[in-house]
């Protein structure tokens, strides 16, 4: 036991009129919702990295946090299990996600890393047992570590493609260990800084090669989960082949994978991509490739990931909303960063930040739960294209071809009339819930 | 004839050190660059709606622009046709494209609009007979009449969806009429304002299967010009379906049309995607898709399209660089849009805007030529990349399954050491060529 | 009376489980908050330009919207003043907004533009004799006409500049008439479009003069209201020089003319110029320039003005925040364009698009009314800077020059120790109140 | 001596021909432009930071580069010092900038942290003996280290604000001491993460107090260089207050600094704030506070700060245009970071990044100069502002009121007709001396 967070409670479900500052005023995990458990719609995950391992720089700033747990030895990354495990305590969420590089020190060669994984690993296990929070992914970090400047699959330097590999063999290895539900790769160094040195057409055919090893890997031991690509656009590189859903769809067609493999969705990458974060949520739903969600924002007025903690019902809500529209998490879940601000020092700053974005999500999915319910937008939309279900339209659209649909045009002296989109009431409609 | 240019002669090569203000500095389109003629290589377009349809209306602002053209008869349409092969004189490129609603005034129907601009079309088939300048493409504005205010294939209105069929059949018949080498599709419409009234999977549905009926109509009437598609994010709308080229890519596997259908890319629409002009064109070529080039550029300081033509040598010889790279164009070439400033009100800013565009390209193809010839960065490219030419290499890319790697590497304790990219020393390479 | 509203009752305050589309759910005008009625603190206004003048059109479609005022006579201004004050009537609002050209046919002549006005202001006149409806702010549209296009106050052209003082001078004079509580001016082509053509010093001193007149003249009629400028940082030109609250306050003293001339912030441009909303109205408060708003959001996807009603709660809570921290509105109030959507073509689109933007600003103001009451935030805003209240700091802060501080930080050895922002903790105090 | 560099040998001008790599192609120190020497109007500055104290690091990775004086010893700062003008003689440019922290490792207190600065500042001093590279400016480092967290001088601490002042202190006379031409101060910290914990109204009045100081210190010790604020928008904050040249205007205005601090503009800085480079440049001479220039560019795709050298000879031409009609450079000159990209590991790299900005300044300078020379551009701007000149035009300007020129305005029956504002074809001029 660390006494990092003493004097600081399991956070209760209180109601919205607490005065409790570390409370919950929306999330009642038994609270039942179209027929399920909030536990078991949101499935909440705290992400290692930012919560237990990130120092608190920035581009232009040093290390701000102190933490008894920061260095290099195997004791300070188990008294950081320790701490996590407590926090975990004190939030009640049912998962928790990781990267090799968030619960290990690095080793003087590869072999020596992966003891040290194995070794935390086990002991995370063991923790595991007494504790009701369970692994939702586990990941590789192919980004952090100068190996890596250059790319990891899509490396010019085939060593280190096969560092990667071996890798990421030893994480999938650990998450099936741990009984995580799915696996997670984030290509973070997948992509340029320049293109004047890149060969789009070698790095594409390395990607794809070793994602199929991920997938025959998963076959060959036996892993049930998912295995899940994260998109993002840029950042760190300044261009990344993960651009976002649509590009991660033909990514998957080219290579036969788009049965394999699903998405994990990030609101800030979506953001960054151009889109909103219901947009890319909503398309990987048409897709058949929604798996699961970080829900960490972006600032929008910063040109970067912010990676904070939800904080806008009206956001979170039209997000839930897609997610239950597509039937709802199966292996997925919600895991998101509270990257704190790097001035909130203190251990109640990270509290606080979990807290108050299981809040808002319980609060957004509560509202999309009883928006979907209630059908007002559904059947708005439903009627919106009701004249495609004519037959004659049907037929049109399978079957007929051009000349012969000019043919009816011409004949019919077609005027088609424009309709209102009726953007403004169904906005309307949306404020009702949040 | 009209007079509208009066007083300004045919625009001649005079070469870089030449006072004459409306004259080519670079473009000698009989210069011989790689074993190809300058005009062979850039095959310019001039874009009728830009140049002689924009009546110089923003947001904020009404038309400005006073053309002797401007009106909705057939005999104003002529003019308008008389104006245009007169500055195609003047600047003398080989090529135009058009969209229907350029050339011919909207009918009270179909019928109508389908005559007048059958009418047109012999009208311009004829003075082509006396004209050097040949059709680069054709296309049809589904975009602009309110009857297309929700989208054109993408719908909510099956009438709608018939009314753009019938719309592109003419269009198509038209294009294979006046000899053009290609048919272009840009969404401007099929995309959504609000993620609320849409329905992504039937619009998508609607959309595959219109592409597939134009590809079919292309084979039944025997055009041999390619069917490209132009990717833009947004704008009119909020999201736009043909984002960029890697989700065209994606969409067009989904459909099975990736070897029917190619891309035109636009520099300002690779902006707005957040890509570099020269990334999308690489990636095009890489998945096989490239096709033909839109050059007009965005103002980076502006959040739409300002349709603007090319200034910066640098951009242009980098743009040039992946298209020669790539082969050159076959169908294709460089469409521009000269889109005026709206202030630029009298025909010498007509004709300075496409002299202007015409000699950055020239120069920044010759400098791409000589880039490539000289293979500074080819060579560079290639040995980065060498040690995956290897044959364990190769082997372990097509053959291996994680394990079997993992193990490699603990046996060898590989420590793969980073090396330096260089891109520095190659940003440098291609100062010298700018 | 026209009949376009016909059908639509006036809107009225049923609560928020009402199931009534068109009803207030947050907005009771008479409720109580902080001692004040809510619509004395809203204030709000309806924008006669988005809500009667704009027919639909964007850079790439026309008009969509087919109102039966459209035109350019007399009567028809009329009548589209009639369906104005039915609108009013519908929604109760205490207040209207307009510029010259939104309700007036211009005239062959400046002249009989004029004498437009005045018919039409004495016919506005007459209508509010019988309507609770006053007015907010008037203004002079010097950016629609081409006359414009190269800048009002700014124009290269002397007689651009007398032409548009003649314009305000009649604007101020229509605007004084009704009883306008401000004038307000933006310089929607006060800018530029290429720093090639632009003096930037003579453009500074001819709007310096011009602004200078302005005031003038409002002292030499007696208006009492406030001059406002709007900012905006660009859109439709590259640059414009009203570019935020910060670059005004540099204008306005450097033409002495800070205590004279407040701002009128938009959300939309604020957002444009790289701010959010809060940020603009706290820096107009702080610098003692806080006018009024205009509350109509822009798209976070869209890389231009949107012009929407505001529909996210948190975001007007913490705009209104502000407001009420630096005391409320005086002359200024809550304008908001709702500029639907182009699709939206039925007058129950229009009437919608008020009633929910008005409603989340109610819900705003009274959030934030309470999370000012209550005093979280303050008390922790006060208790960040309580050290600075010590005399010896304040004795630094005023008189020390450097080498003396420097002193003191050697003797005392001084090693401050960072104390946490608490950033995460404030934002769940707002999460509480939204 | 170090031996980092070797086998590199001085930079020469070899003439846009050579095949050297590392030659300069358009850089000759000697050349005469205007009657001055190229060096003396460029006077290039190499930034000790990026060059010589920058790792490599990412947000998303570590340290890259392995510099063998990477540490925090005094022995190893010396190193440092040795390969800095070991690079400033291959390079040959005229002067150097620092921060305190890059020249000397951090100290367990204020005092020792002083005296380390002071030895390695007369470590410098010597080397600069014999050595031609003088000091263009000096400046504090006062955002990186964990104190600096919340602000310097607008930090909610005192003690924090005196740590500061003293920092300041040493740094000017260490700048002074070595000579320095100008005194920098970039606010990196002085802005804010979130508006909720901030008094913009206190944290002002801090940030004149302070600037108020440095400008009597520099008095008082007779320091004769100028006082530079450098303005950036954003990041490391979320909003910086020196948010751009015309924030920077009104805030020294506020305080009566106007006449006593300048700018030091940087074009990545003025491209965050939405500007183009030469906007800010084009403003600060307009207002008489143009300073000095830092010429790293940002990427346009990358939503931070990424400094590198400049490349693009048409932005950096029109940069010069604009210093070089202001007069040019005065105390300030060139400076420019090239932070390399972090996968350019090699000494080769960072002198590479050095010659290719320094040959792109050159090649824009020498453009500069002949098109003003030339005065095709300023002829034209002269020519579209003409009628101004006119006398009842500067009449009206300095005297006449709103009623005054309406008078005029309807007796004249002004109808003012637009003239074209030659945009693309003063763009064709430019793009002759590019």
């Amino acid at each position: 036991m660390t006494d990092f967070f003493e004097g600081i409670a399991p956070v209760r479900f209180e109601g919205p009129e607490t005065e409790t500052d570390l409370a919950f005023r929306h999330y009642d995990p038994d609270e039942v919702v179209m027929g399920k458990r909030l536990e078991d719609h949101l499935r909440f995950s705290v992400a290692w990295w930012h919560s237990f391992a990130w120092p608190g720089g920035d581009p232009f700033g040093g290390q701000t946090f102190q933490r008894p747990w920061f260095g290099d030895t195997m004791e300070l990354a188990k008294m950081k299990a320790d701490a996590a495990f407590e926090l975990f305590e004190i939030l009640g969420q049912p998962f928790f996600c990781f990267h090799d590089v968030d619960i290990r020190p690095e080793g003087d060669s590869f072999a020596e890393s992966e003891r040290n994984l194995q070794e935390v690993v086990d002991y995370i296990g063991t923790k595991m047992e007494t504790a009701k929070t369970r692994l939702l992914w586990g990941t590789a970090n192919l980004f952090t570590h100068r190996r890596f400047m250059s790319g990891a699959a899509t490396n010019p330097d085939p060593d280190v493609f096969a560092y990667a590999a071996a890798t990421v063999k030893s994480c999938m290895d650990a998450t099936k260990k741990l009984g995580g539900q799915n696996y997670v790769l984030w290509g973070g160094r997948e992509g340029y800084e320049t293109l004047l040195n890149t060969d789009l057409t070698r790095e594409a055919e390395q990607m794809g090669a070793f994602l199929s090893k991920v997938v025959d890997y998963k076959h060959k031991i036996g892993f049930e989960g998912a295995i899940l690509i994260e998109p993002k656009p840029q950042e760190p590189t300044k261009h990344q082949y993960d651009y976002d859903v649509a590009t991660v769809y033909g990514f998957l067609k080219r290579f036969g994978l788009e049965n394999e493999v699903k998405v994990n969705i990030e609101q800030g990458h979506a953001i960054l991509a151009g889109h909103s974060f219901e947009h890319e949520l909503a398309m990987a739903a048409s897709l058949g490739i929604l798996g699961s969600i970080d829900m960490n924002r972006n600032d929008y007025q910063s040109g970067w990931d912010t990676d904070q903690f939800p904080d806008n019902p009206r956001e979170v809500t039209l997000a839930y909303y897609e997610v239950l529209k597509a039937g709802g998490f199966t292996s997925g879940g919600t895991n998101f960063d509270a990257k704190l601000r790097r001035q909130s020092l203190d251990p109640v700053d990270l509290v606080a930040a979990h807290v108050g974005g299981m809040d808002v999500c319980a609060r957004g999915l509560k509202a999309a739960a009883k928006m979907l319910s209630d059908g007002l937008l559904e059947s708005a939309r439903a009627a919106r294209y009701a004249d495609w279900d004519a037959s004659d339209a049907q037929e049109m659209l399978a079957k007929q071809g051009l000349d012969a649909i000019h043919d009816t045009v011409v004949k019919a002296d077609l005027r088609p009339e424009p309709r209102s989109g009726r953007q403004e009431i169904l906005e309307n409609v949306v404020s009702r819930y949040v």
